[in-house]
């Protein structure tokens, strides 16, 4: 495996003659909008994860496919670091600025191209908004299915290179079961089709690899997504539980008993709580936590799994179980749901999101194994996230102002990555690796694995000039962060042994 | 982009000592079988494309993964060139042994390691049977939802291979979209992990890389599949029309509507009359198409959407339409469909089977435009194919007896395959690339995109170790093919004018 590759990854980035740069963008792409004084950059310095801050070189922010593609030719030849951003809610620092790269905004390629309700896809530029899909196939019944919790801001491009979920991914898949066809600027400014508009695509499923490698393989300059038929109904059961290890059980028996909910979201008293002080959505404050469960489909349907689900609820142990009355009383419900992570952020000076993925059957063993990391570390958690897909959202409440707060935030955090993965799990589940994850990913893979997504990348981008730092770390990096490989929960975990 | 491993691939293979490869599998596998007669390698000379038949140098068939580790350190070590075999079932001649290479055939590692109803996955070694995994899921009412027509034979190594289709892959996706993890053994021999037990894995998606790949990545040597509930009714409703092209937007009409069949297939006059004659499955044999509509679901759902598919298949112009009063007619509706390419070789000497996918909306257009080119060319050409997704199969009637027919229906085929690419489309569905199409390989993609297929080909196996001449050809091949080049329809195609 190609080493040298990983050394040189793990270098300096290449010195850039800024001034050049900027007078050859400015004769070649006189109309593009590029940005160099340090108060037009500043609002670029971080993403949704705004714990990390730098300003970038320069900011160029195209309108057209067209200035995409020439920008990337001049920054290939002059080997020029180039970091994408979309919306710039990113969660884990996947569009953090490098000091010595250009930030490439592509929030003004924001065309629908097409809505083509007999295909059933519509063919958008990637800073379009991913509720705005869904609003321009609401006249013809269909709707794009992941939604983000930040689908009224996050745009189709980010979506893509984080391989987004949502609450109905558990049903619908995430991101890249959802796209048909990719157009893609390469680092050497090509323009390249990955996917199709049919079924199946030949030769490697390039498509697929693109979709959440986060910037690291090329630029995406349009999307052309699947669109579903909009259910008939939906409606929404909120059950209540005198102990967090039963709601967590419950979640399996309901896939067990062969019911798929449109969402099947779990919250713990302390994330039930903050909520309804906010919202006042009528949750159960007493309840150590709720599941809200979701069916959608044709009404008889609907009606039917409604009372299978029930009737699995009661099985498990639920102390109430009530059914949204009407599509307000749903809206409301799933209003605490979308406002949880505000409502934490009342209730702390700080708080620090974490995004892990596990086997659903592992649900209880975790959510008790990060209680106890609670009391370790003496920091509370909340637990709000998409139950039926095992993929948590822990919130760790501290305040930074306290000293050495943050790094215990830091600390109970990465453990409980390790936690994830020792189970079987992974370390992100759908807001990506980015700068934030980067050291748990040296407890994911291995060597041997590392240096296949590095040849990966390299067969993209040999000079490592898309997104560098981000994703997948250099062994050189892993070796310094001296993590124990628990790949997959096969290695021995001693943590694992308490819980 | 790597324009030597383009011409390394293009030179001969690296010369094999024969006896001493034997000498050293002897020794170190003994318990490994291991062929090497004339007689006994026979029988693997072909795939199910049995138009191509080369004599592997060797044959070996391991027991234990352990065994397929070791032996491919040893091929490694030695440079010999490895083509993998599950069952043999392929119709793309993607297990066509190599003179100077090994064939590995994995059909006995053929152990269900797990079925998890809870997690909803099974656990399996690469020989399993499609059909099997089905089987060992009754107990809890789930399956494994991809049912390629070969299911009762192929095995799940070779689905995962060639990303296995269906008739059900309309509704559930490709091979996939049903796959959580892949154990691999790499060219190094080392043991891989792609995908994870949870939702999403971070780092890129390598599974999804692998699946479709044809051998040319690693060696599976464990799948883990999802598993669905299964649907509590199925109901199949079959449709006349007196019009191919009809039948061909009557297809778009249904999806229109906002329906997802189980099933949506298509048949044209010459295959319902052949399928008729052997199976006499009560279909209308002065029909120019019909179509097979399954819809699955729970009850009141499955009937409401019969009435829905009714009403669209009567304002699409059907001539009759008919709904199977039981499942013994629905079985038997299907029973014509699933045999029709045996129907097909009983009404000619031989048959060319094509598999080109292209958007649902050009079916009309394309079908009109192989009817030309039947009798353009003089050959027969039936029709039976999975509408709903455009994944077509038409089937080139001719004998190879007769002289120059066997020219003709390789021509026509290939000029099929080009009129798929140019709408948009794909030459290949569900059978893969294999040798058969690596030459229409040189229409769907140009120079970049087959180097960059060849840089991933690379990050993987850099000595091209692994079923080297499949999938994806060489630059030096395409030049001698002398393709146009005709990219998703974006270039001109002076076929398409007359259509």
């Amino acid at each position: 495996m190609n080493l040298l590759y990983d050394e040189k990854l793990d270098g300096p980035l290449p010195p850039v003659d800024r001034t050049a740069l900027i007078e050859e963008l400015q004769q070649t792409l006189p109309d593009m909008t590029l940005l160099h004084e340090r108060e037009d950059l500043q609002p670029f310095e971080c993403d949704g994860l705004a714990a990390y801050r730098i300003l970038p070189m320069l900011v160029v922010i195209p309108d057209t496919v067209d200035q995409v593609q020439a920008f990337m030719k001049i920054c290939h030849q002059r080997k020029v670091p180039v970091v994408a951003r979309g919306a710039g809610t990113g969660l884990s620092g996947g569009a953090l600025p490098l000091e010595g790269g250009v930030l490439l905004v592509l929030a003004r390629l924001k065309t629908i191209l097409e809505i083509n309700p007999e295909g059933r896809f519509a063919r958008v530029q990637p800073g379009v908004r991913n509720l705005a899909i869904s609003e321009a196939a609401a006249p013809y019944q269909l709707y794009y299915a992941p939604d983000p919790s930040s689908q009224i801001a996050c745009s189709i491009g980010g979506n893509v290179a984080e391989n987004a979920g949502g609450v109905h991914c558990l049903k619908y898949g995430l991101t890249v079961h959802n796209l048909l066809k990719l157009e893609i600027i390469t680092v050497e400014g090509e323009r390249m089709t990955l996917g199709s508009d049919a079924l199946d695509s030949a030769g490697f499923d390039l498509m697929a690899l693109f979709t959440g490698s986060e910037g690291m393989l090329g630029i995406v300059v349009e999307v052309t997504v699947k669109l579903l038929p909009r259910p008939q109904v939906a409606k929404v059961l909120m059950a209540s539980f005198d102990d967090v290890g039963k709601a967590g059980k419950a979640v399996g028996d309901i896939i067990s008993a062969g019911i798929i909910p449109g969402g099947l979201e779990m919250m713990d008293s302390l994330a039930i709580q903050a909520a309804e002080d906010f919202i006042h959505a009528g949750y159960p404050v007493d309840a150590k936590a709720i599941l809200l469960c979701e069916l959608d489909g044709v009404e008889a349907d609907v009606n039917d799994e409604c009372e299978r689900v029930r009737a699995v609820l009661e099985n498990s142990g639920a102390t109430a179980i009530s059914l949204a009355k009407d599509d307000a009383e749903r809206a409301l419900f799933w209003a605490g749901r979308k406002n949880a992570f505000p409502a934490v952020g009342r209730i702390s000076p700080d708080y620090y999101c974490m995004d892990g993925t596990i086997p659903r059957r592992e649900l209880p063993r975790v959510l008790q194994g990060i209680a106890d990391l609670s009391v370790e570390y003496d920091l509370r958690v909340a637990n709000v996230f998409h139950a039926g897909d095992g993929n948590m959202h822990p919130l760790i409440l501290f305040d930074a102002n306290k000293p050495g707060e943050l790094e215990r935030a830091e600390a109970i955090g990465g453990k409980i990555l390790e936690l994830c993965v020792a189970v079987g799990g992974s370390i992100t589940g759908e807001h990506g690796v980015g700068r934030e994850k980067i050291n748990q990913m040296c407890s994911q893979f291995n060597d041997d694995e590392l240096l296949t997504f590095f040849a990966v990348k390299a067969a993209f981008d040999p000079d490592g000039l898309l997104n560098p730092g981000k994703n997948i770390p250099t062994l050189n990096r892993c070796a310094e962060f001296g993590a124990m490989h628990i790949h997959n929960g096969k290695l021995p975990f001693p943590e694992l042994e308490r819980f």
